[in-house]
């Protein structure tokens, strides 16, 4: 097995077709890491949530790691992690970006409208708005392990 | 799909099967996350590494977050959410314990000698010993989503 760094370009193809990554936030240097789906567009992850203890940390502290990969097998995988800030799109000053954030996840996220119902529904009568967010990359690496030679 | 709690017992019985996680740390309030292989055992992840930022980082600021999760498809997933303290494993003080993680994880990553074996190369003369730690669950919770009814 070989393993290389990464140029920026790859890491960017990279983003542009991974969908899946782990989060990491932090509060008074407690880490916590959850799963997320974000679309990436120059320079940015977007992302939505509702609203929960993610994003209660997140509004706190708004440096956030990104970890996400591709593995196909023990010997070749990539794994790309990105130090970011949080960014969240509330209306009406972010109306612009929460609609381009929604349009380019919507073309990858319709289903999840599923589990928002879901999340709606535990709540009773109050309507969960779905949060949009993004994560504007300050730095990024990436590793590519290539198999045996 | 349906997303319930799972109970402490589910969530240890699917620590058992599980391998990968992603381990969050964080230092001065920046996270970072990073992919770890891992044996669960009586409230212990198991792990091991060589010297880097996450190991620096885990020194400076023993609190972390481990997140695993197993994913069928968009309505069939486990995730299970760790807090938990990192303590190392150095000898001879953790002589027994670092034997004991040694065997756990020997049974699993025997392959993984092969990108220890490329580290080593990568830093020429110096020998790079593989260095053993455990993490110490404090708390943990899990979701659970079912497939479409």
């Amino acid at each position: 097995m070989e393993v290389n760094e990464m140029a920026g370009e790859e890491c960017k193809a990279f983003l542009e077709r991974a969908s899946v990554g782990r989060l990491g936030c932090s509060y008074e240097n407690q880490p916590y890491v959850a799963p997320i789906h974000f679309a990436y567009e120059n320079g940015y992850l977007f992302g939505f949530s509702t609203f929960g203890q993610k994003v209660k940390w997140m509004r706190a502290n708004p440096k956030v790691c990104v970890q996400t990969d591709e593995i196909e097998n023990r010997s070749e995988w990539i794994s790309v992690i990105i130090y970011a800030e949080y960014e969240e799109l509330p209306e009406p000053q972010y109306a612009a970006e929460r609609k381009h954030a929604s349009s380019l996840l919507a073309k990858r996220y319709h289903w999840w409208l599923n589990a928002l119902g879901y999340r709606q529904m535990r709540v009773g009568d109050q309507l969960i708005e779905p949060l949009f967010f993004r994560i504007r990359i300050q730095s990024m690496s990436g590793l590519r392990a290539t198999g045996e030679k």
